[in-house]
């Protein structure tokens, strides 16, 4: 029962939530502003649905509207050509529908809390494909919540939800609204903090010391964790790598394969 | 002692290797024709030419030359500003220097292999971020090569490259002929073929047959592995997954997390 209307002018104001997607700066402030998040191809949106995010309005080419139309409810669905989708969107629309979707509140990191026994902590990273990446981690291998350091991507934006296959919206998370105090929250409330870092004299993720609750604290390509978060860490856990691999002129792990691995760990029966 | 060379024209054949960098299509066929592909910033361009690959030229803005001048040689280095950069390559480029650098012949799969005891074997992986992530696990991870599919994404396009940090150079690789009978040839070398899937009824990864050589089977991202493929491999071997993963909507990890997973088990003390 979707209600199609169709558009012909990429410069119709009802389609400007879907103006230059690949613009960070531009759909940053548009996001935040308005609320919205884009959600992109048929899975993504269902399950952005399923999880309860109202939608404001789908953008389509008509091939696409079909098979949606059972979820889509009474939002306007703005039924536009291929040019006309790529005039807006500033890309070629190829996957499917776009959806506008509206945010909902955040909970606070206290109340993300109980009931959860294991974490990932992520600080002020800047990609949004890895922090898409993370989440998909984070669903498939049994990591109940995610913390993100108050500067941390939006795993809203357009490139998180899509790499993260959706997990953004099955992975509850919250975002710290204090740096300094951030990690003290999540001691008091009885986690083992347990910083990456690729240096190789950390104890090894095999022999960490893990207690019921464990957060996993992960930091940015550049830089990694801050010097105050890794000193206010429990411990500090490396995942071992080759000897040969700074000759190879690799000194760390991408930081979706170390989340990866960690989380892998975390599972190993007998472990939690 | 760089050669530089001022340009101001966008059109100046002389830049043509750097015609439109981010279309897929024109810069495969411009890239196969001239054997020849991109590397970009300070680091992957001294990585580079250390491994051996000459350089046909470098496209920069002034400030990106200095750095790098001992290793250019006579190379010459078209100074461009950053309008005429962006208009060339068709994104900003912020990052630094491009270098256009000559491809060095594959080795066979037959002269990858003798001394090898960890590889993996890519089959038709589409996404150049993804191989190039994947190299940047194996050569984290003590995996001493890696075999390619007849189609899998070429580990020296740009996005490869970039997202490598420079491991597509240090990890040795080959590219398969003939799919039908790639995998015999490993076996026949005393390989144990281990297919990776995220069908959870597999051998768990812990607990794979592991022989003197061991080849980690990795597939793409829809399709995962073919099941021919599958099929002659000795063992399928899966990552245990969340039991609740399937109710998240997450079927399966990413091929980087599960790459990399699989190689940091590979390294358990008492595994090889
Ligand atoms: C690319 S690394 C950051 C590299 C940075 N130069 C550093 O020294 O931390 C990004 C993040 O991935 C994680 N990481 C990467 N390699 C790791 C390893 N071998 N062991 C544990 N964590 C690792 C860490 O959390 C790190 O902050
Ligand atoms: C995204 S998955 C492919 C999913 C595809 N639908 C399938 O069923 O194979 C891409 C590749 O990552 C690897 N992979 C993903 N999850 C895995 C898991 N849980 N265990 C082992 N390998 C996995 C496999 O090699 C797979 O071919």
């Amino acid at each position: 029962m979707a209600r199609l209307i169709p558009v012909a002018d990429p410069a119709d104001p009802r389609l400007a939530d879907y103006t230059r997607l690949r613009d960070v700066n531009l759909r940053k402030s548009l996001e935040a502003e308005h609320g919205l998040f884009m959600a992109e191809g048929e899975k993504v949106i269902r399950r952005a649905i399923a999880t309860g995010h109202p939608v404001r309005s789908v953008l389509a080419a008509h091939r696409w509207v079909e098979p949606l139309s059972d979820v889509l409810g009474d939002a306007p669905v703005y039924v536009v050509d291929d040019a006309v989708a790529e005039a807006v969107t500033g890309f070629p629309v190829h996957r499917g529908a776009l959806a506008s979707m509206e945010r909902l509140p955040l909970p606070s990191v206290g109340t993300l809390l109980p009931g959860v026994r294991r974490i990932l902590v992520l600080e002020d990273l800047v990609d949004h494909g890895n922090v898409g990446a993370i989440f998909r981690c984070a669903a498939a291998l049994g990591v109940e919540a995610v913390v993100l350091s108050p500067r941390c991507a939006d795993p809203l934006y357009r490139r998180s939800v899509k790499v993260s296959m959706g997990a953004v919206f099955a992975v509850p998370y919250a975002r710290m609204t204090d740096w300094h105090g951030g990690l003290a929250e999540l001691r008091a409330a009885g986690f083992t903090l347990l910083a990456l870092t690729p240096d190789q004299s950390a104890t090894p993720i095999g022999k960490a010391p893990l207690g019921e609750r464990v957060a996993l604290m992960l930091g940015a390509e550049g830089d990694g964790l801050s010097s105050r978060w890794l000193r206010e860490a429990d411990e500090p856990v490396c995942i071992p790598m080759s000897g040969d691999a700074m000759d190879l002129g690799v000194d760390s792990l991408n930081v979706v394969a170390a989340a990866a691995i960690a989380c892998h760990e975390l599972m190993r029966p007998g472990v939690l």
